[in-house]
């Protein structure tokens, strides 16, 4: 797998309130006793854009890979400080789910993402929001419209998912459709807050006027979890069955993880998110197989079409072997 | 305070799924040696209408007032049995914030609601949520139109609230607007799915044919949580700031629980929603005040604006009394 | 995997308060509208005894596997309803962790359990807890004393286990230590809270005179929580690295969800607790395996020699092969 | 309230592990851009003592009370920044229960702690621990030994409590009698250990070895949570129901808070710890002595003895009134 962050590109004017934010932040500095990780301390406020006007940046961090192992010798007390080395503790802990260590290291990232995709990323309870209110606020006029080129058809098969793209055409008509609506919804609430349309002064409430902007319009919010938490996150976001526009922040905040823990990073990827589990019937069969083996008649019936499919692709063999 | 809930009226046709299954479910029925709440059997499964197209029905129930005082008196141990009756000692639990005897009571609720109803309802991370899923199904088409009687400003002081209500004529036009732009993004949205708009058959992915629908559409899910939490839920969402479409939900809801734990309702009622707290120096107000002295200056000159005005509310006095 | 549970012995005098309390229990029945779980009827309030003190009693439930299928069911809409049968769609969401559909599961259980057990269990948080209190009570003369047979050495190997049992007469030995402790501590714990020891009547404060309990002593609390995290609880203190004590209250609990849910418990046993998960490296080893290769060198090195021995153990072939 | 905290006294001895990790950790130091705090650079890693054995020190910090100001400020949006300052602003979320920025900033604590107090601790399920392990490593011969001055007798009337100090007599034959025991328990676990006893040289494992340790054992865990739950934490351990012991901890942790968010920790103090709650009954009994009336007959006999007593102490006038 390959997971990379793109580098910031600024493309924002220079008097936008964020960008001049950052700057200011980043100009303060100060000592501190903490943990510290330089990799972070080089990308902190800034900007990684996601999908057409969105972003993640880290505000805040806590812990680095020490930690974790820090946490975990407590557990053992006195006297095993020399054996393991950090990397192979780390390993060990990722291998066996000994999950608590990883929840001692912690990030708070600033994030712009469009209300579809914030609607999937609360499903994950373990961390807190801070998001813009709708009903304080004016939104801006920002809305998620997907590329030409991840515009696909519905997949039949995994009936969650999208299939092959599109014709340019059709894309396009697609596009020039969801932009209108989007716009004529903004341009109505902006009005109603307004008082337009029957000479009067006073607004309608904004909570109210929000009611038919549309879910690929862009919320921001602070979210703050603890790595355990991050990586199930990403386990879950990066994976391919995950719609393409949370997958592409999951892969921006793994390419940030990357630089904070790159020790806890190399042992998810190896341990959690490039393994794969065989259940008791996929583990009989992997045996027979290992050993030279035609697969027992009582395995293979207990498989469904599907996980019979899925198993000769995480063995490698052709599904006739699976007979 | 008033909660009411409203009776089921049964305005959905005949033929509609749900209420087919709701006249399957109540016909079949068991013996239990559970806990069983004669109030909740009558209300199983029936749906109760709130808004427009929304309804709260419950899907399942465990525990009632008598496991709140069973789960407590586990704390005390024998010899302490017979001492203190149930409602004393739920009122005793309830006024001490011993929050763990509530928490043994759980309740499942089917609910139908608007997706910015939704997104405000989430931030409850204590509870499970199964929520139909727009990736996988279609979204039928309806979508919240506020009634005219609660189409109202923006509040100028409550920068979250809504105000005085508009004129007829406006709110009229407001709610034609909201239903055109509503229906054609559903038209739209139907359109995407079915090829439309260029002769072609294969229908967009349902996960991106839904980007433009409003946050005013109608969602649905199953939401299970425990007593404790239901409270806090209702605490808040009840409340006079809590925007008017979750309170419709949060005083439905109420008039269930108060159904399911009379006992533990009346406590909640008594120490936790219609009470108030006192900070230090309106507590040193409330005092000088309640033994006929003038405040001290210290007291009130450590209260703001807005803090005199809500003591001078609580404590039911004119506001020169603070000066 | 042979988990069995004991039929409850009735050991208890029949004046014991638990026991009568049990009968009065079962005694009443009501009829419910709720799914209800036959086999759960059966067993409920009934206590199984666990170690030489404890037991494990269902006090309450809420839901069954078709409370998970209905759950999940939500999410995919109308029209998906006949197409998967019940069974299939139970080990799909388990196959391919869609956890939220088993959180809509409960149980609450009254467990009587040594202090140490009662310490590791509670690192499972998310669950409802109201456990006995010392300051409040005072605790039975009950503390585990540990059968001869399940007296082992210190593992060398796996530092946290026990490894071969002692000899009959070191057994009885370090039991008769123990129990003359115990019971010095206890008597004195009475004492204490007697006013004895110098005349004077005043007993010492329960929570000051309960410190030098030893953590064997037996303490009991009701614990409820979801099926989900039910499983996942199951899933680590079933498991053979587990301490004996807390695996001996596991195995009763996992009889009982055999009996509550089984087709959830047949779906994590397949799926969870009788597979095995491959790291990238081993993946790597099991497919050439499969296909008849020799492993490749850089994917062996990157193996330790514990994980080699353990994937020689998965896979059930000869650690030669894996040279 | 005065919650001060010692200075950290140096009472270990220059070899022992801890204090010499102390002083290598504080000596590396380097540069961030992240918010620091210097009153919490200058006290990072030290031990605060607690009790006879135990101590508290911060090792990791995220956040200050600008992190609040900050995430609240999201939900605002633009042109609100100017408006309120940073004390009115946190103020103002205390005051009226918006939680979730305080969840914002994060503290991670070495604790080293008697069992008991451990386990009240863990009822505080929202945060992260890694506790000591017993079954990997030898725990200290260390037991918590109450002072003669805090060694009272059961209260009557506060039935979880501790009332009048008993005589210096009786003290210092229950403190020795608990030494005693501790002793000899210890001295066993060490026995069993060391395979003393019967001539073998094979330890018992440690698993089991440990199960007649007394709760007053000392063990030690990392513990980290946010500063809502940690409020929340101090909230009902400085209280004064609370146990000695662990009031201890909390006095000494929210000294350190008060260095860490001074504008958080002053809120908490006038908004939560100092402030009292009005029941419904409550409030109409103050409503009428603030306005110099006789509270209604209705209000007291809705209001139990115990709670009219309660009243009259909030409200600092003499039971009489209140008839």
């Amino acid at each position: 797998m390959g997971v990379k962050y793109s580098p910031m590109k600024n493309k924002l004017a220079p008097e936008n309130l964020i960008d001049r934010d950052i700057s200011d932040l980043r100009r303060r500095s100060a000592r501190t006793l903490r943990v510290t990780v330089p990799a972070m301390e080089k990308i902190l406020y800034r900007r990684f854009p996601v999908l057409d006007h969105g972003f993640v940046r880290v505000v805040d961090y806590m812990g680095a890979d020490e930690s974790v192992v820090q946490s975990a010798r407590v557990s053992y007390g006195r006297g095993t400080k020399k054996t393991s080395d950090d990397r192979g503790l780390i390993r060990y802990l990722m291998r066996h789910w000994h999950t608590t260590p990883f929840e001692m290291c912690e990030v708070k990232l600033h994030v712009k993402l469009p209300i579809f995709v914030a609607r999937q990323w609360v499903r994950h309870r373990m961390s807190s929001i801070n998001e813009l209110s709708a009903r304080y606020s004016v939104l801006d006029r920002e809305f998620y419209l997907p590329d030409e080129k991840v515009i696909g058809v519905q997949d039949l098969k995994n009936r969650q998912g999208r299939g092959s793209i599109l014709s340019r055409e059709r894309a396009q008509s697609i596009i020039s459709i969801l932009r209108d609506d989007a716009a004529r919804c903004y341009d109505h609430y902006e009005g109603f807050m307004k008082g337009e349309g029957d000479g009067q002064s006073e607004p309608l409430a904004r909570e109210l006027a929000r009611i038919n902007l549309p879910v690929g319009l862009y919320t921001q919010w602070y979210w703050k979890t603890d790595l355990h938490n991050l990586l199930n996150f990403l386990r879950l976001r990066m994976a391919v069955h995950a719609q393409y526009e949370i997958r592409e922040y999951a892969r921006i905040i793994g390419g940030i993880v990357a630089k904070w823990v790159p020790l806890s990073w190399e042992a998810f990827q190896d341990y959690r998110f490039e393994s794969a589990t065989l259940s008791r019937h996929e583990l009989n069969v992997a045996r027979s197989l290992a050993s030279g083996k035609r697969p027992r008649k009582a395995d293979l019936s207990a498989l469904s079409g599907r996980e019979l499919r899925e198993l000769a692709d995480k063995l490698g063999v052709g599904s006739k072997r699976l007979r």
